[in-house]
């Protein structure tokens, strides 16, 4: 099969036709008429088989992550998710792969209305590169550097789950059957916090999205933003998977695993109780664990008394 | 060494700051504040080692190659080059090679005022995929659809040599050492024709930029546009290197071979001396090379007779 049939055939056909998007697929560029007095948020994020993902992982949940995490970086900025390209390197093509593979990424592409404008699809070891585009109404984006002292810090939905079922699958824990199949969803299908970060864009200073471990991704706010931070362990929402699995290491696990991709948020107090009831409204889990301060330092308290924890992150290079 | 300070320290400073990127590198997103009245070209490649570059090319041109075979397909628009997203896989982190592929990425950048906004670093076999975009007069982008028949095939520079170079560096040809830095430059340093782009844009009804090969990508205009060709052999350009190595089957390098990134576009009669007067002014070099027709294929001679020539083109999955 030549390549130019596959992409036809396999990327071509969509359901979502966005009207800023003068020229889809199919010549040397896409072309988009931006609207007027929005900004245009751009993030690009790469999956590496057996770095990113299991090597066994469903093709289906391939393409749902490969979007998934790029969405969830313009959540975190609080943008409209608009427009992707897709870059992938397949070994070799295999129809029902790509097939399943691109159910994943239009499922997804469908429910937060995103249109795939254009790609590459190249020969060798099999990775996928995203690039995602999406809309904020000018200079209303959420930055890292909007903290201050004395501000609460919040996430949104359950963490460490993720980072639960990469130990499962690599045997270092067993997890009940009861709770195995919903802990490896939130693995293999991250859902991006995209309402929640649009509603949080009108109250938080500033916002990420979790997906090199809570304590890593609260240290670049606190760099960025210059304040420290006390987490309140007693707060850290934890899914009853992860408590009846990791016990006494259920925090550690949750503050230092990644792929979470819930958004971790920076509210001032005056904003607190305005955010807190727009995002009940909306049926959003949120929890407010902790503190930005004037140290700098990040620091944990458990029943009101300071405890050291092992947080040493997720790093891809860590020599 | 920690993955963000390798992206900090190699991808953070840089010389080019344009005005619509009201947030550089360093947060989930980039945001791009878009100016009015202008399209956004937006287009994505992946260069994996071993299939789009040999295994021992340097690090400089790696870097340079990855940018220009983007920039390219922007020229094949007629946009100007704006801003770019690299991710980037690596198997280790070689500060060396690091510091001479951003070499190569920011004396492109540089050359055509193009601020690097983003990007991805990730543990794997080694690839790189760019985004590129740019910006170009509403309506005025050149696409591969808008040639009629009786329309005139225009190339710009000299055609053939990159691939010339990996038949001489697979050992397939020998050429002579006169001419083999110049041909090997073409494979690794090639340059997109940014400025034939924008100057052809007020006159060519359809354009692309030759990766594939000429016949290749004729090929997508012709079925974009529903038209027919015929290539006239006697004015392909060839550089003296290839006419000394290839002989009689130069012609056939030359219109097989891919990555020339040179641009092939088509012009109407009443547009040819104003395109050819535009481009001879600005030192680009260009032949006209045939014409479009109504038949629905696409034919060559050479001293006015029909001549066959193999034009299997360049896939990736040619199965």
């Amino acid at each position: 099969m030549k390549e130019f049939e596959l992409i036809k055939r396999y990327f071509t056909d969509q359901v979502v036709k966005r009207k800023e998007v003068t020229l889809g697929i199919g010549d040397d560029c896409a072309l988009i008429s931006p609207p007027q007095n929005q900004e245009i948020a751009i993030t690009t994020d790469t999956l590496v088989s057996g770095v990113h993902f299991p090597q066994n992982t469903p093709p289906r949940a391939i393409g749902h992550k490969a979007v998934a995490v790029n969405l969830s970086d313009l959540a975190a900025m609080g943008a409209e998710p608009s427009w992707i390209s897709i870059a992938i390197t397949l070994p070799k093509i295999d129809e029902t792969w790509v097939n399943e593979f691109c159910q994943g990424v239009f499922e997804l592409c469908e429910y937060f209305n995103v249109q795939l404008i254009g790609g590459d699809t190249t020969q060798g070891p099999l990775s996928i590169t995203v690039t995602a585009q999406g809309l904020c109404p000018e200079g209303t984006a959420l930055k890292r550097s909007g903290a201050t002292p004395g501000q609460w810090i919040y996430v949104t939905g359950e963490i460490g789950d993720a980072a639960l079922a990469l130990k499962h699958i690599n045997n270092e824990v067993l997890v009940e059957p009861a709770f195995r199949e919903s802990v490896i969803e939130r693995l293999d299908y991250p859902k991006p916090r995209v309402l929640a970060g649009q509603t949080i864009r009108l109250y938080a200073s500033a916002a990420i999205d979790i997906s090199d471990g809570l304590i890593a991704d609260l240290t670049h706010i606190c760099l960025h933003s210059q304040v420290g931070a006390n987490i309140v362990l007693d707060n850290l929402p934890l899914s009853k998977g992860m408590i009846a699995t990791m016990g006494d290491h259920a925090a550690e696990l949750a503050l230092n695993g990644g792929d979470d991709y819930e958004l971790l948020f920076v509210v001032d107090e005056a904003n607190k109780v305005g955010m807190e009831t727009a995002l009940s409204q909306l049926g959003i889990a949120f929890s407010c664990i902790g503190q930005t301060n004037n140290s700098n330092k990040i620091t944990t308290t458990l029943n009101d008394q300071a405890v050291n924890i092992n947080t040493a992150g997720f790093e891809h290079f860590s020599e």
